[in-house]
């Protein structure tokens, strides 16, 4: 048995997400399938993060660990090769201790959401961003967002699906930064709850269009309580960006 | 009748081009069909540019007559509603004299070209960029892009089917520059040639992994013939990202 990392970039549009789902098509189940298409083996890969349907990623990292013979790199021409046409591209690959957990191991998930702020429809980032048609003030989602920041008990940006043991997290950074027509957000922690970046980007948007206050946003965390949630932004503009490990340059 | 100039952005990928054909979809026709679907009336859009099979647009100006009495914003609006599911968007529209003319007024076309430079595959840039899997020199390609720069017969990167009246064009820029994975190459003129920008950036490709020099180049250029191109990029990574009009700020 060797245990591969590997890179992988996606479109959440045709998936329930990434995990395997008994009522659709996921990410990890397109990925098990194309090692059973190679190799005859029936895996498990393990994912730092466990993106919703519809959400996208530039760089998930997971692992697998295979019994046949295989170079890393032969392996992540093997997977490309058999995961046409789905949108899933193994963009690095490499061999790694038996201790490496995707999950378990990460010490930092990088997510971003993009918010295109225009009116018109959008016909190239369709599907992957959210559009917002009144004018949003970044600066002051900018600003607004750093009550956030921190170690909080985020309940109010909690689903209620979320399977985490505590609502307590830290929140190392959330900045909003406008270019051009759009806006992006990006947020890294240790880990997040289920909808915690969909949920915090729904309120900064409400601070952007003039509808909460900063006040309002810290209100609403303290409120510590679903209800006071103001707005659960859609999947489309969310991308997992990234994983960081122990030993990663 | 009331002359409009709009921009539109749109996807290529599921249409034969922008203009008309007797044998598939048109961003033209499915525009033209917009109008009728709201007003009942037959029009004809003229655009700076006749983007082909798979070619995108960022932001492409086009103009239109309409007799019944609208405005430029809820002309936006109503084709947009109208293009569903089509992915074509009205981004602006303005009211203009009648002596504007999207093809005959332009004084600069504008276009960009996206090299994935990556051996994997591209699950979110699909159709929207050419994957070259060997290293290019970006730096290397845009030093030889100068030798197109200027006035020149540039037969050799003409297409067969080319329309224009001859083949000597003023190029007035090219520049090949390197965003991570990514190379932009970005090409203004007046007007250019059928497949002249995929012409350009196919042989830019041969350079930028060290097949041709910048003196190879110059003498595909020179030869003025197209049996001495050495590639014609495909249409996935082409844009059309803007036109210029005398009094545009």
């Amino acid at each position: 048995m060797t245990r591969f990392r590997l890179t992988v970039e996606y479109d959440g549009r045709p998936f329930m997400g990434w995990q395997r789902q008994a009522h659709g098509p996921s990410v990890q189940q397109a990925m098990e399938e194309a090692v059973f298409a190679l190799f005859h083996e029936e895996v498990t890969f393990h994912a730092a993060g466990r993106t919703d349907a519809g959400v996208h990623a530039l760089a998930m990292t997971v692992h697998v660990d295979i019994a046949r013979p295989v170079s890393a790199h032969r392996l992540a021409d093997g997977l490309n090769a058999r995961l046409r046409p789905h949108p899933i591209a193994i963009i690095h690959a490499e061999e790694v201790d038996d201790d490496f957990h995707a999950r378990f191991s990460c010490t930092r998930r990088r997510y971003r959401y993009r918010i295109a702020n225009r009116r018109a429809p959008l016909a190239l980032d369709a599907g992957r961003a959210w559009r917002v048609p009144v004018v949003l003030y970044a600066d002051d989602m900018n600003k607004a967002a750093q009550v956030l920041v921190g170690q909080h008990d985020f309940m109010t940006f909690r689903s209620a699906h979320c399977q985490s043991d505590s609502p307590v997290k830290t929140l190392d950074r959330l900045t909003v930064r406008r270019l051009g027509e759009m806006i992006e957000i990006e947020a890294d922690a240790r880990s997040f709850l289920h909808h915690q970046v969909r949920s915090m980007v729904g309120c900064l948007m409400l601070v952007g269009r003039g509808k909460w206050t900063k006040g309002d946003l810290k209100a609403a965390l303290d409120a510590r309580d679903r209800a006071a949630l103001g707005f659960n932004a859609p999947p489309d503009g969310l991308y997992f960006v990234g994983a960081d490990y122990p030993g990663d340059r």
